[in-house]
């Protein structure tokens, strides 16, 4: 009999295989005293000198598969290794009190990582202590000489079976055998969860069981779509899984078939998919997914995993290079939006109570003007190799999207004097994430070139529900006819100024989303990379001006549910 | 030659009088260690003794003169002196390492506010570990003997010069001899500019340098309106200011002769003018500045400085005598809006990253039931003794107003069903606090018979600013355009359905945004008390109607400057 386990589809797609099962290691040990104190700190030297070799090599085939950003992480456990603090602690630990090197680097990695879980309304001090954890694990395997199973270690095809996978796990994943994975705990959002959508593995997350009802080497299907996994499967729900999966290959053939096409309705609207992007590396996922834009580069990766802010010319580099290779399709980059759950090492921010509603983006950009100006020349320098649109994030008043429009042609000036080059198709917009300028937007259009709706934040304000938040997470609601009409609003008033208006948060991407957007005149839907294309193959099927006629109907409904059920009965 | 100081204006008045200066006192003393423990720990419980029975009388006459909930506070000073863990360590301090009661204290005292103020980002804790300083204070001036420069031992007509005042020494003001006070630091928020105001006191804060500045016995001005000290004035600076006192008594004189006035524009347009209370005791206070209603009441400080939850019996108390005491006057009565800054000991609830995006008042209510369903039976059980209005704050989705609503005519049907008389003339309305439901205002409007606007929260997340936040607090602007549009969609929307919209935030007993929301149609106007009256006088002078023709005009104004520019010179 197979067993069916219901988890979280975390990354689409369907893997059928033997399982491998990624066991924790037994690092368990009874905490003792040493006589030959020197043994100790050689046995603790040797441990960190393999933990930095294996990390620095994790790190390089991370940032080659993955991207600089989600390598990011091994730059920090490598960090956390020559922190004279941390190595510093332990051979103290055994100088001064006798301990073994593992009961020394067990003190002292428990003190961390409760210093920083303490802080536990501080997500991003947790992650922390989630890093403390993921390096003393492999520094204490190597001190006590267990060997770790690492994914890195599997040459057949599998899936793998694991609690958890730490980031380490994930970044040595090798896509020819690894075909899918589940694991007990984690969400859609929760790292290895995001992992699998840009390696494009087929995963289900948070099964909570799978486990503990997994057997070595038995063979699984994960059913990355509908969030299923079946051990043991019959012969004949093997069939039927292949079938499933050959359907969704051939559906992925017919979406590749696509990366050329420009994306037109039905009805022959034209509208532009873009991609979100945080690297000038990820432009190449862009362009092989047929993007016709970049509709949002995140600029804060340039500023983080590193001790001091990058110089006018690094920036310059990074924002020439996406522009080159986007060969003149339109660029958003956004200015700096740090603050909030996102914090750079060498600017100290104030702690604060609330800091979703805090000193962030623009409202720090325009205290702290020596960084944004900065950033504004080099964008400005960057713009005579391309389509450059500059967006500032965060924009809650008039009056801050005037002071940070009247800064930039302030350098705009001094670099055209100065002989620079600068382009003179630069459009100026702002993102539309904070109600008080959804509201307004009417008379913000006098003002921005563009507005492009970043739904993730502009949701969460409007409901008044942190989205990161479980207790409230139910108010995340995309399609709450309240948000519909904010963003319907934000499309009108750039449409009467004759500007374009996009969207760059998750909704843009979401195959029920899309036909509302669509019908309240979206003209631009930026996304990840990986969307492109089954976006675009629903948008070629689906006609603009029908679907217009339902906006009034779908605005003046009363919940999110309602809209739901009407999109889907009426306008798909 | 005099001095001008300029401050913060943090209670309308002024007072001329000779300067009481409050020093802190010298509680210095050497660490040391002692023979006789027991000698030490009797000087801790006698110092204890006298403290709590200090605290007990300031409890009791803060009770009298500012009412229960400003009270709490010395009960929260009362529960630390008598919590084991707290004498006890400074015990076991004597004890174990021989410490003299002084030093003893100290270690702990230090240790617990250590502990509070190190969870920076939150408010709550901070203000607990401003709690522990005074209350140590005062223990530790008792265990040295040093004498306490009490405000309470004020006999003569004296202006107060502070560093700043804590809450003992505000409970312990006698507004016969004081006549106002000045402060070095503290903003219009601060704990002593609010008390100030409700004692009617007139007071600047946040000077930095009065301390310095001022000598003991000395005359000086404390000009609460305009926010200025004078020290030393000279006489013709005290014949301007008693002129300007004159003249503000002559205008408090006129107030006062509105109290039993009703609400009329000089067309003839009544709007009522109500009162935000928090206790069953601050009715006399609404009675006596005229209050046409009670706008809200807040309910949590029933739930708050206890350790269980309050019986529906004591609740039915409180809201009966709230009611009859209104005599048939509207009350508007705010279900449970705890969460957020607002915790309750015997009530643990989740930490959360950003506590005003969070788990609280309805979204709690709804989960926690038990506490809902028994605070609705004792408001249904109230309602046949007054005009109870029944208020969910923090409605974000027209579910949870339905969902809360149903729980309330479930129960009703109960208490029905047993024979329990529920007024005929119920209604059951809805803060607008959330954006999303500002927006959705005309579907919302088909389920609430009521909307009051809570332009504190309103404002906070329409801006994506927290207000306490000092780096962002610029954002706070009621009189952005956008705000006055919701608020204009909000009364639109109630009226569209036969229904009344109120206001109960700080906004509506401001005198530049009171045109803007005669001109908007507000019905309803609930205020602090003391501001009814020169609100009243306000009202009666301005126009509805003529004020209504400049409502397209300022709503398509671009900044909260613009608008109040046009209020300015347009409208008052």
């Amino acid at each position: 009999m197979s067993e069916k386990i219901t988890g979280i589809a975390a990354s689409a797609g369907i893997a059928i295989a033997k399982t491998f099962i990624l066991k924790n290691p037994d690092l368990s040990f009874e905490r003792s005293t040493v006589s030959d104190k020197e043994a100790e700190k050689k046995k603790l030297n040797d441990a960190l000198e393999i933990s930095k070799k294996e990390l620095t090599s994790i790190k390089e085939t991370a940032e080659r598969e993955l991207g600089k950003d989600k390598a990011e992480v091994f730059a920090a456990h490598l960090m956390f290794l020559s922190d004279p603090e941390f190595v510093g602690q332990i051979s103290s630990k055994i100088d001064d009190e006798s301990l073994s090197a593992e009961s020394a680097l067990d003190d002292v990695s428990s003190f961390f990582i409760q210093m920083f879980e303490s802080m536990k309304d501080n997500e991003y001090m947790r992650e922390r202590a989630a890093d403390v954890r993921d390096v003393s694990k492999r520094l204490l395997a190597h001190i006590l000489g267990v060997s770790f199973t690492s994914p890195a270690s599997i040459t057949e095809e599998t899936v793998i079976i694991a609690e958890d996978l730490t980031p380490s796990d994930t970044a040595q994943l090798n896509r020819k055998y690894v075909k899918g994975f589940a694991t007990d705990i984690g969400g859609r959002t929760s790292h290895s969860a995001i992992m699998s959508r840009s390696m494009e593995i087929p995963a289900v997350v948070g099964t909570k069981t799978v486990m503990e009802q997994a057997k070595e080497g038995q063979l699984a299907i994960i059913d990355g779509l509908s969030g299923e996994v079946i051990l043991d499967p019959t012969e004949e729900e093997v069939n039927e899984y292949k079938a499933k999966q050959a359907a969704y290959k051939e559906q992925q053939e017919e979406w590749k078939k696509l990366v050329h096409e420009t994306t037109k309705t039905k009805d022959d609207a034209h509208v532009i998919l873009g991609a979100n992007i945080g690297n000038p590396g990820d432009v190449t996922g862009v362009v092989n997914n047929g993007g016709e834009a970049v509709g949002l580069y995140r600029t804060e990766f340039l500023y983080m995993g590193r001790d001091k802010l990058p110089t006018e010319d690094e920036q310059f580099d990074a924002y020439k290079e996406v522009l080159v290779k986007m060969e003149n399709k339109p660029v958003v980059i956004r200015t700096l939006d740090i603050g909030g759950d996102k914090k750079l090492s060498y600017l100290p921010l104030p702690e604060e109570m609330n800091p979703f509603l805090g000193f962030r983006a623009i409202r720090l950009c325009l205290e702290r003007q020596d960084i944004f100006r900065t950033q504004l020349r080099a964008l400005l320098r960057a713009s005579a190799y391309g389509k450059l649109r500059i967006m500032f994030p965060m924009i809650a008043t008039i009056d801050e999207f005037r002071q940070a429009k009247a800064i930039l042609l302030e350098e705009q000036e001094k670099l055209v004097a100065a002989g620079t080059k600068v382009s003179d198709d630069l459009q100026v917009g702002m993102m539309m994430e904070i109600p008080a300028a959804a509201v307004l937007a009417d008379r913000f259009a006098k003002e921005a070139d563009f507005f492009s709706i970043g739904t993730n934040d502009l949701i969460q304000y409007t409901m008044a529900a942190d989205r990161m938040n479980q207790h409230v997470s139910y108010l995340y609601q995309p399609c709450n006819p309240s948000i519909l009409r904010l963003v319907s609003n934000i499309i009108d008033a750039a449409h009467k100024e004759g500007h374009w208006a996009g969207m760059c948060g998750e909704m843009a991407g979401d195959a029920t989303a899309i036909p509302l957007l669509l019908a309240l005149g979206l003209d631009e839907f930026s996304m990840s990379a990986t969307s492109i294309l089954p976006a675009r193959s629903q948008l070629l099927k689906l006609s603009k001006e029908d679907l217009a006629k339902h906006k009034e109907a779908f605005l003046n409904l009363d919940t999110a549910e309602e809209v739901l059920d009407y999109v889907k009965t009426k306008m798909i």
